[in-house]
């Protein structure tokens, strides 16, 4: 055995080891490289192998998974397979179960809250008025993402200022979990620019003509938000405010959302 | 063409269709339905359609990829690929993004604080006292999961109390995002019958030896953790406790979770 004929994997921190593809190859050239680089890896006593394999090399993929690897999770353009070599129980990092969502409180000073009617989805065309919403990005802290939504939604500049509350659901799409997190923003502009695409009306709405929804006070959870953002208005409910710190693993900041009132009357 | 020799899928809530593959086939019999299909479902004006291929059909993925489908997400047992069928920018929900743990702090009545050395991973053999933590499950809610994780490495049974504070941190783990809980749990017995496979040592400790530690000094976000949980220890501070609510999309309950104490003082 060459050392060319194994594949080349990069070593990661718990003793296993990563294989990135970049170039083509033949399923049945890839086949062999595959099992004589695993008899080397189990002699080396790796633990955890990866191969990040792009739908480029779609190809592969079979190979891999009569080799005994599983897939452990995919984006669009990439399938990331796993093998676990040691007998013991498996310490390989579970895949993402969860997705993010935001929604947006913004009170003006009049008293009035920013609302949407929405052009697609199960509250199109029931009239229904409700805060912005939307998805957390890859890798977009939650604070901003509030921002980028009421701003993409209705053009008002806004700033963020609290969690007021969040949600936890499960099987909200597939298997997946769902972290819900209601923001109160406070608006640096009031000229609503709507966005046509996803957006049929937006307004300033007093407060009370939204909570008087019948659609609000039938659910349980939007009479919760309604009661919290009630609170909130009379200035009587602190919720969490983030703080940037240093992580323990690494000198990034990562944003710590804590009840500051609380931490600061210390 | 005969109805035979289509794909069977199911109708989804947004003009889309799902197909879910139980037997295997041929790789070039399921290229030629594919391709019937889709031209059937573009006539039928769907938008997304969705393939879940078990991996013991991943013989069947290349020729889906050749039909220009991409992955949307996998689990260790299937692939689930999509394509978007209309002109128009795609609506089809975001892959999960995050995952979600836990830390405990676990305060008894003569104020210790339940603290564990671990086994493995970055804190291996360096003596730090740290609270239980833990990966909260598909499916599991984060209240649920801090009792588990505290009952299966100390076998303290507890009671969720509140969530004190949460960071989001980003690229954890390949691409994907953290969210971590930090919540207080009331403890019900104080027996400490420690888990062997993962921690190394289990004992009640008093909060101040925990707090001066030099690790917990050096770093900033557990510096804050500490001065929430001293504030939390005398009465000072509150966080975010669990509400069981009906969600708007199904009956079943979802924990909300908010400042109870601000909601009833109301």
């Amino acid at each position: 055995m060459t050392t060319c004929s194994l594949l080349t994997g990069k070593e990661d921190d718990f003793g296993g080891v990563i294989v990135r593809f970049t170039n083509q190859m033949e399923s049945n050239v890839f086949a062999s490289l595959l099992r004589a680089s695993m008899a080397q890896w189990k002699l080396q006593g790796k633990k955890g192998v990866w191969l990040e394999i792009p739908i480029e090399c779609v190809n592969l993929v079979e190979a891999a998974v009569k080799e005994g690897f599983y897939y452990h999770h995919a984006e669009p353009k990439y399938l990331m397979l796993v093998h676990w070599i040691p007998e013991t129980n498996s310490t390989l990092p579970a895949n993402a179960t969860h997705r993010v969502g935001i929604g947006a409180f913004v009170l003006n000073k009049e008293g009035q809250v920013l609302v949407v009617q929405e052009k697609s989805g199960k509250f199109r065309g029931t009239g229904i008025w409700k805060f912005p919403t939307g998805v957390v990005e890859q890798g977009e802290d939650i604070c901003d993402a509030a921002v980028r939504e009421v701003k993409e939604e209705t053009g008002i500049i806004t700033e963020f200022k609290e969690i007021l509350a969040f949600r936890q659901s499960h099987k909200a799409f597939f298997q997946k979990s769902d972290l819900f997190f209601v923001c109160m923003l406070e608006p640096l502009s009031f000229d609503i620019q709507k966005q046509d695409l996803e957006i049929e009306a937006a307004e300033w709405m007093p407060f009370e003509e939204y909570a008087a929804q019948p659609y609000v006070e039938k659910h349980e959870l939007l009479k919760y938000l309604v009661d919290i953002c009630l609170a909130k208005k009379e200035r009587k409910y602190t919720g969490f405010t983030p703080v940037p710190t240093t992580s323990t693993f690494s000198s990034e900041k990562h944003f710590l959302y804590l009840n500051g009132r609380d931490l600061s009357s210390l």
